[in-house]
């Protein structure tokens, strides 16, 4: 059995006995079998001394049984890490960040415990996975949609507390910002509820998200200040219709006012899905494109003359590149928009976005998919899912064998810096990654278009793959912390990431000599005394732990 | 020269002394005349020894000299109370919760630091005020909205971080919600910049709002853990048109159906805007309408047999005030909805919220206002002008002499529970709080609709008159505090108060032995160790006050 660091063999086997009365001798795991479960798939550090690898597990199946376990975690100084449930590929897995911790896993909390259809709100468990939400609200019949991430698989609350995104309505994308109101274990075993929560009886938990004092829930994010054991999500009552259609630009600069435009009207709601940036000349795959990309159903190669520009191109520029795409008609930039709303509504939205981008000379505009709702069957089985709420897992193998991608990676990790909602900023950026690409040995990167997840930023993402060869890990590990400090020196954050990379990017915002992260450490030692929960986690480490890391 | 509670006479002129040296001595006030400035005009305490008090002010114009004030009032342990600007009247005024605090007025500090048009955001330190910002967009022709309250003189960081609302689109009617990034100061004297602003140099510190890490900004909303120096807003830009149209229905259980579709419309944002709702019948004068009524331009009296049957309904209903309704075709109920967005779009979400509406039978649409933006100059000076985005005072002389308001009060506070967004609710809550009204000789409250600033609750606001007596004040006091303990018992809480009550109300947040508040004393005492920063403010003391506070 291994045994946690800083942890005596003795106090450890009492701990894993008042847990295996807090839960049940069969939901505590000790055997390497059982325990290899928690390693990362996608680990960058696969073979290495460094892979972060878990002691033990345990699974509580209720929040007493979350207490119990907490309160002898904190009484024998055992470090130990929550997981909800899903894969959290690329983010790390289920692997703590302070390597030897025992994962509490979540995932027998799998409890919905309220679907509202008038007030369009769910309050569930953190082991409730995309998935078991949609399905519960298929059986019942109610009219609504959850805003799910790539992939379905994943949890409700474990995916907004490390602040991921989705694919609806600007409201709902940031699903961080859709919740209303939590249930938290402390870190010495008390349990609190924020919002409207704190009342008992509340009758408007999941309908207000502040409550009355100090807003607190944002702290319990991306964080190790508490064990989140309920959280409320806002829904999407079912829409009247769907409609998208798309913009195609000609010219290089026209990017400038195809982002300018793009910004007036989804900060005006004039088109209230999620924008998708792409580019018919340079093809390139958005994220949300990604699956049909990799099933084969993108765009064909480019032809021989186009590959020779490319190839030429400076981060996707030449003035011979941009002669080709005019004289070939072949648009260099695209913008789809989605709307949901009345079917006429959305008509009228689309018809006052053309007109907006009719400034930019040469515009042209095809219409894509129009659907009144719900969908029937055979429109269920063609559309991209998320954007109807519906989990899927089409995007669960990215990086695997297919046609477009004969060399499968071991997986991969996400390199996302935020950059401003401007055409110059995607230049730049494109500039600046493609330069450092160069610098850091890694291979030349395709001209890349960001995502439009957040309503007010773009965000950058590249995946750096995962390999079973050691040095090049160990070289890709390098480029992406090298990567991580130049996007810093233009003023680019990264918005998450896996473990190990988390304290690199928390020292990026250094702003006052790291005053931010100071205080972060002031409120872990004040909230969880003992540094018993989640050492480490976005560089984040107890005042035990701290020297050693620094 | 008054001294704060608990400071020795000769550290608080030691201290006034490094105040002087940090801000100048021309802005630090210790004169009675100039601290009488900080009194709250709308005081429950007024003319009680309890009134709450101000003993000194200092006003610094910049961070750095926040800076300094703060590290001397930790020097020398002196109880601070920082406030912005405007008036914060029904909410305490600037005068500090914990009597004796030195006021650290920020209206200096009034710098709009940036707006940026195309991603729609500004850049403001607490002393701007809503009429500055509007100002300094109008003067530089930016087509930018900011979301007001009523009325515009307040600042939009003192306003967000009591998070107060306003009367946009319901992305940014919760100032909380739609700010992005601020600076504090810590009671260190320390300063963090959050979200991305802790990155030096960031590009998207008002783009992207949680950064990386924990998002901590909403501790520092309704609390006393810093002070707040620079906060990030973002705006609407000028939207293509505005339309708003009102259905009225004719029962008394109509509402049920009313406020559902209103919540299918609003969480699919088939509706935009604020919805309003009224009672033709009943006559309520809606919060967003008082300034009409306030004018003489409200509705007519109720003639004789109406007033009759309404002084005989309970709770606004009777059977025979149904069928004076239905008779005299009066609607029992209506609802105005606002749209803004491009022209056609707004007509075709106002058809399709027609074509909703019409399962309430003999429900009946009245088209109001339609502007294409922006307004002319004529249209500017008759509309309801928070909902275009533009300040006003307007609603400042609420509860002053009018036609309608022959006997003006003294001054008001607000009683203002959240309940659910269902008409049973209001129902509900109708009949508790005329019982309460009853039980507690209060005058026999008028059936009250609720305010929809909050997108997924509604908000009752009562306005309970502060008077020149003594005694009615007093036992005003008292019945707040029974309606807060009353809407408790419901399950109702209230979102934001005055000093007089934060503590009443906290105690009704009592979840687990008052779990959450112990939480925020916690943190309290981690982030201001010597209590230095607003001691009692909504409810949490410093620990050296808080054995004497319980």
């Amino acid at each position: 059995m291994k045994v946690p660091p800083g942890v005596s063999p003795s106090d450890f086997a009492k701990a894993i006995s008042e847990f295996e009365d807090a839960v049940g001798k069969e939901w505590v795991f000790t055997s390497d079998e059982d325990v290899a479960l928690y390693r990362d798939p996608y680990s960058p550090f696969l073979g290495e001394p460094d892979e972060l690898v878990a002691s033990a597990a345990v699974a509580p199946d209720g929040v007493d049984q979350v207490q119990k376990v907490v309160r002898t975690a904190n009484q024998y100084k055992i470090p130990i890490y929550p997981v909800s449930t899903g894969k959290n590929l690329g983010y790390g897995g289920a692997a703590p960040v302070y390597s030897g911790s025992v994962v509490l896993d979540l995932k027998r909390m799998n409890r919905i415990l309220e679907v509202n259809e008038e007030n369009a709100y769910a309050l569930v468990e953190p082991g409730v996975s995309y998935f078991d939400l949609y399905r519960y609200i298929q059986e019942k019949g109610l009219k609504l949609w959850v805003d799910v991430p790539d992939p379905g698989w994943g949890s409700p609350v474990g995916n907004a507390l490390d602040r991921g995104g989705g694919y609806l309505m600007a409201h709902l994308r940031n699903h961080f910002d859709s919740h209303c109101g939590m249930e938290v274990v402390l870190a010495s075993g008390e349990i609190i509820r924020t919002g409207m929560g704190a009342m008992p009886g509340s009758r408007t938990w999941q309908n207000y998200k502040s409550g009355f004092g100090p807003w607190v829930d944002g702290i319990f994010s991306q964080s190790n200040f508490g064990v989140v054991t309920k959280m409320g999500f806002w829904l999407l009552p079912e829409p009247d219709a769907y409609l998208s259609g798309t913009v195609y630009v000609p010219r290089h600069a026209d990017l400038v006012p195809l982002v300018k435009i793009l910004n007036y009207l989804e900060n005006t709601r004039a088109t209230n899905g999620m924008p998708d940036l792409g580019s018919p000349l340079l093809q390139i795959p958005m994220i949300s494109e990604i699956a049909a990309w990799m099933s084969g159903d993108g765009p064909p190669p480019p032809d021989a003359e186009l590959s020779g520009l490319l190839g030429n191109s400076e981060a996707g520029y030449s003035p011979e590149l941009e002669a080709y795409a005019l004289r070939k008609g072949v648009s260099y930039w695209s913008c789809k928009l989605s709307f949901y709303g009345p079917a006429k509504a959305n008509e009228a939205n689309w018809e006052f976005a053309k007109g907006k981008f009719s400034a930019i000379s040469g515009a042209r505009f095809v219409d894509n998919e129009s659907y009144k709702l719900p969908l029937t069957p055979e429109e269920h089985e063609k559309v991209h899912k998320p954007q109807f709420g519906i989990p899927s897992l089409a995007m669960f193998s990215i990086g695997a064998r297919s046609r477009t991608n004969p060399q499968p990676t071991n997986g991969h990790m996400w390199f996302s810096p935020i950059i401003p909602r401007t055409g110059e900023a995607i230049f730049e950026a494109n500039r600046v990654f493609n330069q450092a690409a160069k610098e850091f040995g890694l291979p030349a990167l395709a001209f890349s278009l960001p995502s439009c997840y957040w309503e007010r930023a773009f965000i950058f993402i590249f995946a750096f793959p995962v390999t079973r060869d050691i040095e090049t890990n160990k070289k890709n590990r390098e480029a992406f912390k090298k990567l991580v400090e130049r996007a810093a020196e233009h003023g680019w954050g990264e918005y998450r990431t896996a473990p190990a990379y988390q304290e690199a990017i928390m020292s990026t915002y250094s702003y006052n000599h790291h005053a931010l992260l100071r205080f972060h450490q002031t409120l872990k030692d004040a909230v969880d005394p003992n540094g018993i929960l989640s050492a480490g986690r976005y560089g984040i480490w107890p005042k035990h732990l701290r020297s050693q890391q620094a």
